[in-house]
């Protein structure tokens, strides 16, 4: 029953539940006491965070275990924000960091502050130059990820980090989807990571604060982890996760390969068997384990559900999934096309077979979906040299599925009309008329949704 | 080697072991996705949240898994908070809560909030009277302890809600030591604990907040637990920590009568056999497990660390830690002897050969450290009627030691005159005082330090 969901969650390491075990019996006292139990558990949590700084590339001083990658990234924004209140109260985000980042900054906006989300090229990437350009002189924080967690794609982070830099504002780097392969290059400042990303328990996360860099934690007042991770410390968890990080380190070299030509494979497969298909994504520049593409027609929950069935485990960032009308802002923000999209993040081990069996199935099941929701027929009406297509109520793809019916019943030069009230139609219908050499005109506004026009080139 | 320090972190249950090692497998992935492995895991949290709310006595959609119990005060003070802004800006707290509440408090105050921290009675206790003075028209918010982590002594919670209730004031309680041994009885409104304190796992806490309280959850916004945990679920932990309560509560009946039976034992063996030895909190409204005791000319580390050579591991809240300079804050506001202090919290299963050795080898180790402390002789003179002991420099329990060798030497009537720069004297020469039916005349400022006069009498 393959898993290709790792950059959701990967199952513990060996290493990590060896550790785990062994740990539950030496690290459960509270590290603070004096007697020997406490002295036991501030021994290994003294020696996780040693292991941990040397696979982060800090000091163990500068380390704090926090409950989760969330936790340490909205207490490192917050406290990096909080610390450079005087110099301004403006953020950079990139426009496709994890929704822990994101919300930060919408919670830092509810306040009065600014921010400035850098948009990213079609490949998912910031450049440096864009990040260049947002510094300000009142600029408290910048925060970039160190790879994209829906589409793979390695970000400029040296780079934008010389920017930043040079300017004297300080980089808070989320590593979450890049930690376990190797460290984070440039000089940061901030680094917040997640150690069931790399096959930790759940319950830990990483927030390295480098000397030097203002800090101010925000909240009540805590003594445990230097003020910056309140509450009980989780020792047997934080003991797995240092020992599984410099495990999984010690065999990237050769799973980084591995991995890599197994979704190089994906990647040339599904465009050579499935029809109609768009692989997202930096094809170079990317992390070893993630590929990511759209399927146009399709719709990404049963797609999910029809995996499933022959017991592949993936995620989509599709709108059509049952927790979200709208479709990943990551998809979004990189304007391809997010209807049908599937996301496989191989984890390490995975078997070359289990991706071979992936690669056939795929394309019979893409197909039976188009054909399950190619049936309803639009109401069409001719309007002068233009044709409307009323998609109104109708959920992503069927407005796509519709206009890609009848654009060949107008003539070249002449126009389709899509009325469509679903989000991701002003998303999916530019991308379609990328993929399909048309001309995507623009959206007007109408009596219910909008109306997305489409001009017939080829 | 017998661990008597439940109250800090109860070593982990079979049960939450064994639960813990089962969810390994089952309970790593993403309890958001749609794929099996996520459905599988959303079942373990959806069953664990149910056998939790049982157990709280509340509903499964009011209980929210933190990753601690100083989060979930955290999380729930400011979220009640914010909720009744509109109301007003005051909040109640006692004066012997866990400092999770009290830097809650602290924080609200700093953001311009006003504090009324209600003061105890000798045993450790609240009154509800005290509580219902203390409500207001613009109280937002009253928190207290189901009871007290220090002292064991037990709060009149339900006397307390129902105070709050007449005045529609959300009450909070802190059950963080007695969540184990039972439902926190009473009308409350949003209810806290830690699973390591009754034998689960670290990196989970509980928050209730009953239907029909406001609540609005401060902080980046996350979709996980109800918008009241950020973060990814540790959903092993969560079931192990279930479990395990489940678990406790089953043996609770028995195991609360035998070490009920301990702690009595104690109380009356230490009074017996240790001269100058004072038994704090309150000795019939109080946990099962929690015993207290502080010994008047003894320096509560060195007695730690004696302890400790053999092989019992208890805590102090005494000033002489090496973590602090401070006596604790309960011992403080319950105006009782803080020098010497001992807790003894006996985790379920404690052995009563364990608790009798205890009892033999204490006497001779708080002589051993009478001894070791009696050594040198103040700079004493004679200054009209009065005696003057210079203590300055000296830390507890010196200036108390200083002070009971010079009292015999004054005359009925007579007035000694302490000089201390330590903070501890401050609450031990009343407590002294009181134990030794001496006069506490009052403090007066001093050069340095303060001096504090103790009229004889006796």
């Amino acid at each position: 029953m393959p898993y290709f969901d790792a950059a959701s969650a990967a199952p513990l390491h060996p290493v990590a539940r060896q550790a785990l075990q062994a740990s539950l019996d030496e690290g459960w006292a509270d590290p603070a006491r004096l007697y020997r139990e406490g002295r036991r558990a501030r021994m290994l949590l003294d020696a996780a965070r040693e292991a941990a700084a040397e696979a982060v590339g800090c000091r163990p001083d500068e380390l704090a275990f926090t409950s989760s990658g969330t936790r340490a990234v909205h207490t490192g924004i917050a406290g990096a924000l909080a610390a450079r209140r005087r110099v301004g109260r403006h953020l950079i985000v990139s426009a496709v960091e994890h929704s822990s980042v994101l919300h930060s900054a919408d919670a830092f906006e509810a306040e009065g502050g600014s921010v400035t989300r850098v948009p990213v090229l079609r490949t998912g990437a910031v450049t440096a130059a864009s990040y260049a350009g947002a510094l300000r002189t009142d600029t408290a924080l910048a925060c970039l990820q160190s790879a994209n967690h829906e589409v793979g794609t390695e970000q400029p982070v040296a780079e934008v980090a010389e920017e930043c830099r040079a300017a004297g504002v300080p980089l808070l780097v989320d590593a979450a989807q890049s930690l376990g392969w190797g460290p984070v290059e440039g000089d940061w400042s901030l680094l917040t990571a997640s150690a069931h990303k790399w096959g930790g328990p759940s319950g830990v996360g990483l927030l390295a604060v480098r000397k030097g860099v203002r800090f101010a934690p925000q909240g009540p007042a805590d003594e445990r982890e230097s003020g910056r991770a309140p509450g009980f410390e989780n020792i047997p968890a934080i003991v797995a996760a240092a020992a599984s990080l410099r495990a999984v380190r010690a065999e990237t070299a050769q799973e980084a390969v591995r991995l890599r030509e197994l979704t190089e494979r994906i990647r040339t497969a599904v465009v050579e068997r499935v029809p109609d298909v768009e692989v997202v994504g930096d094809p170079v520049r990317r992390l070893p384990g993630i590929v990511t593409f759209s399927c146009l027609y399709v719709d990404g929950e049963t797609l999910l559900h029809a995996l499933d069935r022959e017991g592949f485990s993936v995620s989509s960032g599709s709108s059509c999934t049952s927790s979200t009308l709208t479709p990943s802002h990551v998809l979004k923000a990189m304007g391809v096309l997010s209807e049908g999209n599937v996301r496989v993040s191989l984890p390490p081990g995975t078997a070359e077979e289990d991706v071979e069996r992936f690669l056939t199935v795929l394309p019979g099941l893409v197909a039976g979906v188009r054909e399950q929701l190619g049936a309803p027929a639009p109401a069409t009406a001719v309007r002068a040299e233009e044709l409307v297509v009323d998609a109104l109520g109708r959920r992503c793809p069927i407005p796509v599925i519709e206009l890609a019916k009848v654009i060949g019943s107008v003539p070249r030069g002449g126009m389709v009309r899509v009325l469509s009230d679903d989000e991701a139609a002003r998303l999916d219908i530019p991308a379609w008329c990328e993929m399909r050499g048309q001309e995507y005109v623009g959206e007007e506004p109408a009596d219910q949704g909008s109306a997305y026009l489409v001009r017939r080139v080829s």
